[in-house]
């Protein structure tokens, strides 16, 4: 295989990654005098808000993901090319990826981040990630799988660990999948399961500090807790899970619960891309870029949104939060430098404004933090429901959402519960071996 | 694991697949006085003639896919059992399966049909079947990343056999899935793949005998192969396939097709189920029964659909056809007789009703034979699009195809182009090794 990108006269930028922070900067270049190269490992786009929903039966991930070929349809500048980035060559305006190498004139790095488990081996190997629709839809299979074991159990011990489900980190991924969970387990489950008792299974949601969403206001905190409790959700605060052996997770205080299904949402940390040097990285191994995005020492790599910490931003010494949209705004100002360095302009430094956080717990609750307004409840799971739906990529599939909303709201249902597979491609012509084809003809 | 069914005073009727005849018995038995067992591999029904859709990007598979759990909600003496048979001891009114044995007062056997390779092994390992909805996702897949591989093709020929698509068996799914093909080439695919040069691209349907949908009307046979040269299918009759190596599809007559894409559409073979000799078998694999449905030589175990082969209708002396309404309407007079036995009643023996078939190729484009009238076209179109509708399984589903159809109609879009896999469970429990502790216990 090859890359097989065309050379132009026109300056080449290459993106790695299609999340909110790549996406962004590929459509605003992809209107200018540029070849844009995009590079994705999937073909398309993913809504990561939403992936609780995915997990929890209630979207479709084809209703959050967004085909990266049909943005760029009318974009003849446009080059996707679906596959791994191995290592970059700043130096040598390089990089190393699935296809072979490619060169730049200007690289951006929006790899984002993943699951970060802290080194405990035991958990990542078990516990169920929530980084991708890919591994929202391995939950939704995983919970399922249990219940249909529970049926079949042979001891009530048994029987209660594939039920109860222990979810760790207490940001906006663990309240609002806990709290779906609960509803399921008051509205749905019991009807679908008759035959076992619902009294037997335990939501666990275990934070390491003293509240949940711990980032937003201490009034939205107690409230989503007040929600959870509300919801029959245990929130287990101020312990540290440090142990699955796949029947029981253990903290370092020495509780035990009983469960074969372990949700980790307890962390992220960059997404590590090889070739650059320690030094270039900060903490939780995000990529130290100045206040036009450049990574330290480049003039032209540059790193977008979660992968990036920023200096020099006084009220965010840490680096800015690690959401849409700090990597969105990012994205914006990156694109406007470049095409400032185009016209021979100077960059703008970059300036993050902050546009409030919001989660949500369940039905009718959500908690909303705007600058100067607090509000949870009612009105705050309205707001939270149309900005999300606002934010999805594509009309179908903002369309589609919609509908599955109003359809689980007026049912209670979230009628998506099959356990769905494509099934394994033939031996014979397998993707790996179809490269191993390749290689050989090579 | 145990299966955990209650034992009552209930006569229970163990029904084992949850296709059009397993569903249709199941839901009539339900609402008498029985305990019903439904077993199926899957927690969902699947309505098999959209397969194709989901394989062409134009439906998702939770819209044609139905949990079985929801169907039998509010049904006490219905017991869903997800598992496979291993194995019938009908002398020992027992079934072995994979949560361990299950004794039966009445079986009811509805297993189906699967792909038949008629012993081409190197075919079966490396074709892509379309006979659950797990395989239509394959092929998708499959597909998708193939026009993927070819953008990064080194050869003119690598490109041209990652393009083009073999589809074996001028039946309805074949006739179907070809046209979309041919449509998505001219309309979609182009779009999507600036870089590609869409007149190497083949669609070829091989069909062993003279003419296409040959078990419908040869005016159905005519219109359709018209229809196909319209759209841009080659269509290849009387040649049979026999060799398949992962970059060409050969044929008895020597006929050579590059491809690495070979959609085995061309048979279908009764679901083996161990446990019952040889001389109970007939043509295909299907299970002899008489006209009340009896699998020969027992009282109280039948074969329904697909994997049955009725004697005595003088004008189906091969069996009725492996169609939907076949199925549908044995398990309506089986149901009725069981409700007969139950009341001290002679059984009524079975008579088929040929409501007619029908079959499309593209926009506008199908063809329908009913007994006093057969016609083609738009009309045939609609009417196909209205059956169809109307016999998926639950509201919401038919409206989201339904919104599907629509969209894709004015958009000339197939708009699920994505390449999504639920990520493999985590090594440390997976269902196999759950499996395996289970055993331990056990």
């Amino acid at each position: 295989m090859k890359p097989n990108i065309p050379v132009t006269d026109k300056k080449r930028i290459v993106i790695i990654g299609a999340g909110f922070a790549g996406l962004e900067i590929a459509q605003r270049l992809s209107k200018k005098d540029f070849q844009v190269v995009l590079i994705d490992r999937n073909n398309y786009h993913q809504f990561q808000p939403l992936f609780y929903q995915v997990a929890m039966a209630g979207l479709e991930p084809s209703s959050i993901s967004f085909p990266l070929r049909k943005i760029f349809q009318s974009c003849k500048n446009v080059h996707i090319r679906v596959t791994d980035v191995h290592r970059i060559l700043p130096d040598g305006k390089t990089i190393e990826t699935g296809l072979g190498a490619i060169t730049f004139d200007e690289l951006v790095i929006a790899t984002g981040a993943d699951t970060n488990y802290y080194g405990m081996k035991e958990i990542e190997e078990r516990a169920i990630p929530m980084k991708s629709v890919g591994e929202a839809l391995a939950l939704r299979n995983r919970i399922l799988q249990n219940f249909e074991d529970a049926v079949s159990a042979e001891t009530a011990l048994e029987r209660e660990a594939l039920m109860n489900v222990v979810v760790v980190g207490g940001g906006p991924t663990g309240v609002e999948l806990s709290g779906t969970l609960a509803e399921m387990k008051r509205f749905i489950l019991p009807k679908d399961y008759p035959d076992l008792n619902f009294d037997a299974m335990h939501i666990y949601l275990v934070e390491g500090g003293g509240e949940v969403l711990d980032a937003m206001s201490d009034e939205a905190s107690a409230k989503a807790r007040e929600y959870l409790d509300q919801l029959g959700v245990t929130v287990v605060a101020n312990q540290q899970v440090n142990g699955f052996d796949g029947q029981r997770v253990t903290t370092k205080d020495g509780l035990k619960l009983p469960t074969k299904n372990l949700v980790w949402a307890a962390g992220i940390r960059a997404c590590p891309i090889g070739g650059f040097s320690e030094e270039k990285l900060g903490r939780g191994g995000r990529l130290k870029v100045n206040a036009f995005n450049q990574v330290e020492g480049y003039e032209t790599v540059y790193a977008l949104g979660d992968v990036a910490i920023m200096s020099g931003d006084e009220k965010y010494p840490n680096g800015h939060p690690q959401l849409a949209q700090a990597a969105i705004q990012q994205a914006k100002q990156l694109a406007k430098n470049i095409i400032r360095k185009q016209k021979g302009e100077a960059y703008e430094p970059f300036q993050y404004r902050d546009l409030g956080t919001m989660a949500t717990v369940g039905r009718n609750l959500a908690v909303v933090d705007l600058t100067f307004w607090k509000f949870q409840g009612f009105f705050a799971w309205l707001v939270w429901m149309f900005v999300h739906l606002m934010s999805i990529v594509g009309v179908k599939n903002r369309l589609m959402v919609f509908i599955n909303w109003v359809w689980n709201y007026i049912t209670y249902d979230q009628s998506l519960r099959l356990i769905i597979k494509p099934k394994p491609l033939p031996a014979g012509i397998s993707e790996t071996e179809n490269q191993v084809d390749l290689e050989k003809v090579q």
